[in-house]
């Protein structure tokens, strides 16, 4: 957890063949994309699939236009998220506590592409799912465009913080340009199926470290809701960092993001 | 409840003859706009109503403009929205409790008008203080302009979801061109007296369809705050809508917007 | 408290001589700016202080620019702040809640500068860490620019509200001219660690008053989260406020900012 990133581009349509392999009917409703209501993924519109059964999910994305009377219509581009809505309660209760929930990315057309991408989910008290002594390491170089998808579920609002670098406010959590409005902020209130994202590059400005990202509710984060950037030098060394430091929490050694 | 919708265009001026015919204190509190001290609608500057009496509030709008010192002086056009501020405590949570709340829309001249409104208030556990078995639906055909006003009063915090439709999140909900760096949304976090609005095509992208939309904390929406946004066919016909289906919940019958 | 507001134009250095004069480990942690690691203030980097002891926090800022790649690069401008990070857990929960924070406002050259700066936090369930009888006011006269720096801290969200006033929802605050976007607010939801500032033209458009500013969570209001910007004509009258309200709460006479 979380499930498998999809990355789209501004035009792309994905069918998704479904298979229920659990014991309970199951759903996959998705946020910020095209869909006809028999690809919601609610009962409601019975677009669930029972267990044993498949069902092709569609997905269609656009790019920005202007409509007939002059309004513009926004394109797809933005980091949104899929997730079940059946499972336990009408709404997924149950799916998303038990983690069936993923990220997706819909990028425009010319949109400049991350070294690495890393998906953080706050769902209920936990990171990813794990529980407070196991959360996510994520492992970069300094100047590495990281680009983090940030997602939450469940029942509380967190605040989303990292160390020693920010992001602006607004689609890409890149600046426009000089006279992009956007607030710079390196923190972050978020709710249940809120999701955002933005670039940084690793240690811009700082410099390597083991640079904490947290929940900064501050019982979340002192409960756990706390992992680490580690952000090593071009020689792979991180300064001051040990890896067994008791206030990193134990966590699972991983190749690539966790 | 909600009360009624006012409606205003920058550089109007309202005066509104308040008549209290309850037993106790209450006033009228207004966000948004321009009004003295003697307007606020609190007992500090005694702004209040007794029981059987009356009193003019006076609310005034302006339009943007640049100040002598070359700053930039906001307009009045917003989403905004009044209530009560004595009945219960000096905050009128008593009175916003039992629904002593409504919208307030301030265009701006030239701003594109709706097919049709709806207000949604989240009240506490309430949508417009209807009880969770009770959700409003709202009722469009594709391609209706549809605005919606978002409110949020009480206690909690929520998060506004809607299915199969986003909107930017800025000042009308509407992108202002391809450089508006704003961020398109379908779920956002909201908290007591915060207020937005925004317009949607109906059906855009998507198509006929029985769309909920809900707030995403789990319990919340386990709980019943949920309702449906009904976009019919121009034949009148709702694919895969069957009015009683039991998730939908009972809801009474009622012409146009409830 | 706060803490000292500290003020920085970006591009600006400056070097903290930190002396721990507690009898437990403390530490300097800030929001926004750029630091070493050996600077981020928390028990992992060792970067905290132990009692009796002393260090060298810097933090640097930076304009903004155009990177190699052609992204544009955030200037440190905007509305920060520091905090202890390492008093009672591993994340400053305990030294935060005994009131160890305090603003940063970084400037962007040429930015206009207010008349005066007031500094409000949310922490817990005080203004300040006043609690609710004796929550701060702010005195200001007509026309004149107030600057607010809103932060939040500890456990609980808020919603930030004041009466009469409204702000952009942006980097600064204001307006950047006719086509920006954003959202005018008077009411703003905010969660732990984040930081927002804004200016405000006192009595613009509304005139002299006891405007009241309060979180708009019913209960917190109720329970004293409520101060006011006293608003005073130039001859230094205030219409309709008589200072010993019961309303208003017994509150320490002073001169200047509380």
């Amino acid at each position: 957890m979380p499930g498998p990133l999809i990355e789209l581009i501004e035009g792309d349509t994905v069918h998704i063949e479904f298979e229920n392999t659990l014991d309970v009917p199951v759903s996959l409703h998705v946020h910020g994309v095209d869909y006809e209501i028999g690809s919601d993924g609610t009962k409601l519109s019975k677009s669930h699939v029972e267990p044993g059964g498949t069902r092709t999910y569609t997905w269609r994305t656009h790019v920005p236009g202007r409509r007939k009377d002059g309004t513009w219509r926004a394109g797809s581009a933005g980091y949104w998220h899929y997730h079940d809505h059946v499972v336990g309660t009408d709404h997924g209760t149950g799916g998303i506590r038990k983690g069936l929930y993923g990220g997706v990315i819909v990028r425009r057309k010319g949109d400049i592409l991350p070294d690495k991408t890393f998906t953080i989910v706050f769902n209920d008290m936990t990171i990813n799912n794990k529980p407070g002594d196991q959360s996510p390491n994520f492992e970069a170089t300094v100047g590495d465009r990281v680009e983090i998808v940030m997602i939450t579920h469940g029942e509380f609002y967190h605040t989303f913080h990292i160390h020693g670098h920010r992001w602006a406010d607004n689609r890409t959590g890149l600046l426009t340009g000089p006279d992009d409005p956007s607030r710079i902020v390196d923190n972050k209130i978020t709710g249940p199926a809120d999701s955002f994202g933005f670039q940084i590059v690793a240690g811009e400005h700082v410099g390597a470290g083991a640079w904490m990202y947290h929940c900064h509710v501050q019982s979340h984060s002192d409960m756990g809701m706390a992992g680490l950037l580690l952000v090593a030098k071009a020689d792979g060394t991180i300064p001051g960092y040990e890896p067994h430091h008791p206030a990193e929490h134990a966590h699972q050694p991983a190749g690539g993001p966790r």
